[in-house]
C-alpha cells in the first residue's frame, strides 16, 4: 500500500480560538489504517474538572457521528448546552468533581480537529476530499496522542455512545494498558448492512446537491446545505423508535386543522424533520459527514480477527467493561450488545450489561433516564482511581 | 373549500398506445377528496383472463407505490416480467383461467393514467405540480368508474399489497356493495409517523436535485434522476428487513478484496442500493413520487370515524376479508394488521388473518412464498363466483 505523508502544520502551530486546540506533533508521524501518514495535525478538545496528582482520575468521553468536543459546555456555534450536559458535570454520573473529563473532536470532524475543512498549508485551500479516509482506530490513536500531551498514562475509563462506543471498543481492545475500564453505550462491534445503507443514502443525498461540487465548496457563497439536511433527516429517523414517533407525533398536523392537499409540512413529523435538517447544517461540514460515516461503515472488530469477536476482546480481558443498550434502539440493537457481552464472557473479561427499557430509540443515550444514570453512576463511581 | 374543475380531455378521447387506456368520461365529474373535480381523464389498465357471462369473476388488483398496471405481462419500458407474475396467471393463486383480473395504473401514476405527466390541453404542457393532490379514496373511485365501463357491477374480490392494500380497504369500506371480498396484504389502515417521515425524506431528496425545477422538467434534457434515485434508496431500505439485509449482503465487499479507503461502493449493500436507485428512475416520474407518497401519507381510515377503526369497517361487515402480514415487515407491521383484524372482529365481519413467517421484510409479498401462495389460493378459490 502506498504510504503518503500528510503534514498539515509545522511543529510550532498552536491555536486556541475555538476551545482548546493542540497540534499533535510526535517524533513518529501517525500511520492511519489506510497506510497514509499524518503529522503535526490539530486536535480540538475540551476538558472538565481537575486532573488529580496521580493522574489517575481521567475519563475520555468519545463523541458520536454528529457531536463534538462541547460535551458539557456551551457550544460556540449553536449557543446550546453541551450535548451530554445531562450526564456530565458536578455531582452527575460523569462527575467533574471526581473525574478529569476530556472530550476531543474526532479526526475528520468539523469543530477544529484535523478534517476536510483544515487548510492545506501548501495550497492554502481547505483539504476537502484530499483529506485522507480515517477509521475509528485512527480517531482513537489521535486521542491517545492527546493523552500523552496531557500526561495521562492510564485512563480511569473510556466512555462513549454510538460511534463513541465504537471508539471505546477500539481503545480498550487496542490499548488495554491505557485504560482501566470501558463503557460502551448504544453501540456495536460492527456496523450492520442496514446501517451502512442509511449512511450511503445520506452521502448520496449530499452528492445530489449541486452545491456539493466534489467537496470544493468552501470558497463559495453556497454549500450543500440542502443535501446535508436530507442526510440528517434520513439519519434522524434511525435515531428514534417507531413507537416513540407514534407517541410524540403520531399523525398530528402542524399548525392546521386539516390537511392542505399539497406538499407543505402538513404533519408534525414532517415539520420536525425539516427543522432537524435545517438546524444541523449550521454546525456541520458536509464533507465531515462523508468521512465520519465512512469510519463507522468500516468498523468491524471481529473481521480483524477472522470473524472471531472473542479474540478481538482477548487483549482487553483486564479491562472492566460496562455495555449498555436501549430496548427500542434499532440502529444499534440490544442484540448487538448481547453479542459483545457473550464475546467478553468468552474471554473471561469483567463485564456488566444493562438493557434499559425505553421507547426513545437510539437517541435514548442523550435523553434523561434515571435507569441509565444509575447504571453510569454505579459503574463509574466504583472504579479504583 | 374551493371547488375547481380540471377537465383534461374532451369526451371523445381514447388512447391505446401503451396498454389499454380509457378516458373516464361520466355524466358527473369525479369529485376528489380535496374538493376539486376532474372529468374526462385517462386511466391506463391491463386485463388478464376472461370475464364470465354473469360478470361475477372479476378481481381488481390494486398496485403499490412504484408498481403499475403491468401486473402479469411484460413491462413496455423495462422489458421485465409483470410485478406479480409469481402469483397471477393460469393455475396461479390469482388464476387467470378462473378469474378476470384487472389492474389499473393509479391516479397520479406515470404509466398512462391521469397524473403529473399528463398534458394540460389548454397549455399543451405536462401538468407537473398543477396536477391535483389525490388520495387513496380518489384512486379507488377512479377505478370504480373503470369497472362501470367494463360492465362489472360487483367484484369477486379486490386485492392489494402495500398501498394496494390501502386501496382494497378503501374500496371495501366505501363501496361494500361493489365487492364480495377484500384481500389486504402487508398494509395498514393508516400511514404511521415513521412512514410519513420516510416519504418526506424521499420528497426532500428529489427537491434537492437542481434538475427538479418545481416539477417543470419535462421539456428539458435532464430530470431529477439523482434525487429520485436517493428517494428510491431510502424507501428500498424500508422494504427489506435488517436480518434479510444481513443474510443477503452482510458486510460483504463488492468485487474487491479489501476496502478502498474512499467513497466508492466498497460494500455490496452500497452497490445494490445504487443499482436500485438508478434502475428505478428509468420507469418512474419524479412528480408521481410526490403525489403517490402523499396519497399514502393522507390515508387514515379511523380518522374519518373519530379514531374508531371498527366504525370504519361497519359498512363492510358483509365483505369477506383476508388480512395478510409478514413477520419481518417493519414498514407495515403485523401489529398494524392485527389492529385491523381486531376492528373487523368488533363489527362481526368475516375475517381470516395470516401472519407469514419471513425474513424478507415488506418486499415479501412480491417474492416466492409457499405459505403466502396457499393463503391466497385458500381464500380466493373458495369465493362464490
Amino acid at each position: 500500500m502506498a504510504v503518503e505523508s500528510v503534514e498539515v502544520f509545522g511543529p510550532g502551530y498552536r491555536e486556541v480560538s475555538v476551545g482548546q486546540i493542540v497540534t499533535l506533533a510526535t517524533t513518529q508521524p501517525l500511520t492511519l489504517s489506510s497506510g497514509k501518514q499524518i503529522s503535526h495535525f490539530p486536535l480540538a478538545y475540551q476538558t472538565y474538572g481537575t486532573l488529580n496528582e496521580a493522574h489517575s482520575n481521567a475519563i475520555l468521553v468519545c463523541h458520536g457521528l454528529t457531536a463534538d468536543q462541547y460535551l458539557a459546555s456551551r457550544h460556540p456555534v449553536t449557543d446550546k448546552d453541551g450535548w451530554w450536559d445531562l450526564y456530565v458535570g458536578p455531582g452527575k454520573p460523569i462527575d467533574t468533581e471526581r473525574f478529569f473529563v476530556i472530550c476531543a473532536n474526532v479526526l475528520g470532524g468539523s469543530m477544529g480537529s484535523f478534517g476536510p475543512k483544515t487548510t492545506n498549508p501548501v495550497t492554502q485551500t481547505p483539504l476537502g476530499l484530499d483529506f485522507p479516509v480515517v477509521t475509528i482506530h485512527d480517531m482513537v490513536d489521535a486521542q491517545l496522542l492527546l493523552l500523552d500531551i496531557l500526561g495521562i498514562n492510564k485512563l480511569a475509563a473510556v466512555v462513549g455512545g454510538s460511534m463513541g462506543g465504537m471508539q471505546a471498543l477500539s481503545f480498550a481492545t487496542r490499548h488495554p494498558d491505557r485504560t482501566g475500564a470501558a463503557m460502551v453505550i448504544a453501540a456495536s462491534a460492527r456496523h450492520s448492512a442496514q446501517n451502512i445503507a442509511f449512511h450511503e443514502i445520506g452521502r448520496q443525498a449530499i452528492m445530489v446537491d449541486a452545491d456539493w461540487k466534489q467537496g470544493r465548496y468552501y470558497d463559495d457563497r453556497s454549500f450543500p446545505a440542502k443535501g446535508l439536511a436530507v442526510a440528517r433527516m434520513a439519519a434522524h429517523v434511525t435515531y428514534l423508535s417507531e413507537l416513540g414517533l407514534q407517541k410524540k407525533f403520531g399523525r398530528g398536523l402542524q399548525d392546521r386543522e386539516r390537511v392542505t392537499y399539497g406538499f407543505d409540512a402538513d404533519f408534525k413529523i414532517e415539520s420536525y424533520l425539516r427543522h432537524q435538517g435545517s438546524s444541523f447544517v449550521e454546525r456541520f461540514d458536509p464533507n465531515s459527514y462523508f468521512y465520519i460515516t465512512r469510519a463507522m461503515d468500516y468498523f468491524d472488530l471481529a473481521e480483524e480477527h477472522q470473524g472471531n469477536l472473542a479474540e478481538a476482546f482477548l487483549p482487553a480481558k483486564e479491562v472492566k467493561f460496562c455495555i449498555v443498550s436501549f430496548s427500542s434502539d434499532w440502529l444499534f440493537t440490544p442484540q448487538e450488545s448481547r453479542n459483545m457481552v457473550r464475546a467478553l464472557n468468552g474471554v473471561g473479561a469483567a463485564v456488566t450489561y444493562a438493557d434499559i427499557e425505553s421507547d426513545k430509540g437510539h437517541d435514548a443515550f442523550l435523553l434523561p433516564s434515571k435507569s441509565f444514570e444509575s447504571v453510569m453512576r454505579g459503574f463509574l463511581w466504583t472504579l479504583p482511581l
